[in-house]
């Protein structure tokens, strides 16, 4: 495989359902997600959301004309740090047959300098306290594991 | 003092003042913040961003005229959960004259109800991991804290 035959680029609404694939390929997802044809409404009226806001970017990973990655990164003003922007990544996935390969982490690499060119002070994401060998992964871009990550499901 | 007179509201550009006080307001507050008459432009900046987005609410509680708390509240579409709409805050403070009455826990409370009204599935937020005061309070609400907070700065 060569790795330039990677590109990323901002998802279309033709590339959703390969999105969705992604996100539902794991043991959370599965749970989560409904990979159906034709896709649940909802998912589309998430994209239109997502498309129509600068601040929102769906991005994917394309290898040969397929797309074997996907990641949300979002962009949020915020008063704290002077009224400074803040970058958030969200939804991380790379495909199964594809991981292991360097993908996440060119995927990663190129989100932080989108994040850096539009002016953010902070690439900020969460991960499962158990991925231990994901966050060693963030770990090696840079990431530093300073905060815990709270959540309270309301349905 | 009487629980009644608190008020819980979206911020008018004439808060921003008080917003930014409360930034400033701790440790980490007072390095990265500059609380200044006028307020640097930046944070004007900012608020009209947030202004603007119905995905943005800036928050504050107010105690018989005066700003005494404020957060940042945020709607995130996402791909994930069917498209699923989260809710994050971020930069919650309460002035430090009216702390341990209760009031970040009527904040928090009424910022929930908020997104529980506007459909969100999920609250999500992060707080730096040695504050171990600060996950009780969120426990307390029924936050868990499931996930690792990594940030990278890039400036």
């Amino acid at each position: 495989m060569s790795r330039k035959e990677i590109v990323f680029r901002i998802a279309t609404r033709a590339d959703l359902p390969s999105v969705v694939r992604l996100l539902a390929d794991d043991d959370l997802g599965s749970q989560r997600e409904r990979y159906e044809d034709p896709l649940p409404e909802s998912y589309y009226a998430a994209f239109e959301q997502i498309d129509i806001d600068p601040n929102h970017e769906l991005i994917v990973a394309e290898l040969n004309g397929e797309v074997i990655g996907t990641l949300h990164l979002m962009f949020l003003p915020s008063i704290s740090f002077q009224g400074g922007l803040r970058a958030q990544i969200e939804s991380v996935r790379v495909d199964t047959q594809h991981q292991s390969q360097g993908i996440g982490g060119e995927m990663i690499k190129w989100t932080i300098e989108r994040a850096r060119q539009r002016g953010a002070h902070i690439v900020q994401l969460t991960t499962h306290r158990s991925r231990q060998d994901v966050h060693r992964f963030y770990e090696r871009l840079g990431f530093v594991g300073t905060h815990l990550g709270m959540k309270l499901n309301l349905i």
